[in-house]
């Protein structure tokens, strides 16, 4: 969430406000890269915030400056900056089928995968009631889900693997997608196919590992996903609404 | 330390082994962003080894393949893979006055400052026994200090202030220099005064704050610091002993 409130100081951050959806590295660790004494808002559910606390390094954040927020699933909530001021959007957080982050795996003990509150999704409000909505991570879509998403003027789906197996194959891993808490595009039981009735403005893959063929513009998987109506980011990319 | 040990997977990194110097998220933050799943040795002080333990989200490195090694302060330890393989690279580890990590300050406290513990200094040898001496962070140039610094070839040593108060009055900060765990280069308790006499084949300011005047090719700073014949790093300098 980009907002000039801080602008003046000479450590000037843009950054006035970060939703965060999971607990995993890549959702988690640049907040270790951010000014640790500028003003912020973090917003995240419970689960995260327990990491956040848990996780002494992330006292380097100044917590005089940057505040902890709790975003529940279920209410819409206003974003606010740490004086209070609105910042024109509105976010409402629902669960997503997904797995605990990988630092908090105990065994392969694959009943760690649904944990029902280790992910969420974000349905983000904007001026004009533009709504978009944000799950880079999922493991299987739900009645609930569709819901969340029916309507969306901008969907950003989970698009890490085509196949269930691409990472055990092109010997990049030893997990499976689902394994990992990741659903993958193709088959009967793909995103495409489940995701395929739903009406929204503008469908786009993301959180695409680089095993997944639909990253070659010329591949018949990146053919397959376009002529179902879906979009492939890259990075770069900005979107109007 | 790098090394060609784990070339061939399709996932190769260079890197075989790092050495942690403390635990501030400068030192430790990028172990976050490496291959999770490659063979990797981190070697650190107890001090560093139980922030890596201590905080969770370091289990995300796999134990199976990132070993966890120690390097007490004192011995010459000859640095290997995780496979046993010499690095041709020997490091010692010495005690360097500073403060424990930011995130780890329950209070404005001031004796927090010396722990003792907290920060080491190293003296890495390699082939043709040259010798590099590397200590980011400094609070004070003791008497053991002179001597572990004595000699090298290469000497990188903390130049983040020229002045223990630039930062305050700069705007971008409230603290000193010594409430930070850094002594300044200027002044007659400064780096430059305490490091006059030592003899070292080339010495060099590293971790220089963007608020040091040094850094400026034509200020008065930068030509004191020349002239008593320190180097002034910056990003993508090379070494070769």
């Amino acid at each position: 969430m980009l907002h000039p409130s801080n602008e003046g100081s000479i450590r000037h951050s843009p950054l006035s406000a970060i939703v965060i959806s999971s607990g995993d590295v890549d959702c988690i660790a640049g907040l270790l890269s951010l000014r640790e004494s500028q003003p912020l808002a973090i917003y995240a559910d419970d689960f995260v915030r327990d990491v956040i606390e848990g996780n002494q390094i992330f006292q380097v954040l100044n917590r005089d400056l940057v505040k902890r927020l709790p975003l529940p699933a279920g209410p819409e909530v206003e974003l606010l900056d740490v004086q209070g001021e609105a910042l024109g959007l509105s976010v409402q957080a629902f669960p997503v089928a997904g797995k605990i982050p990988l630092y908090q795996e105990t065994s392969d003990d694959i009943r760690q995968l649904s944990s029902g509150k280790a992910v969420i999704g974000l349905s983000i409000r904007g001026p004009h009631n533009k709504r978009i909505v944000y799950i880079p991570g999922c493991a299987a879509v739900t009645t609930d889900l569709l819901h969340h998403i029916e309507g969306a003027d901008l969907l950003f789906f989970d698009g890490t693997l085509w196949d269930d197996d691409e990472m055990i194959r092109a010997g990049t891993g030893r997990k499976t997608g689902k394994r990992m808490g990741h659903m993958s595009i193709s088959g009967a039981d793909g995103s495409m196919a489940a995701l395929a009735g739903i009406s929204v403005g503008k469908k786009l893959f993301i959180h695409i590992n680089n095993t997944n063929p639909i990253l070659c513009a010329d591949s018949p998987q990146a053919a397959a996903v376009q002529s179902a109506g879906w979009g492939i980011t890259h990075d770069g990319m900005e979107f109007h609404l």
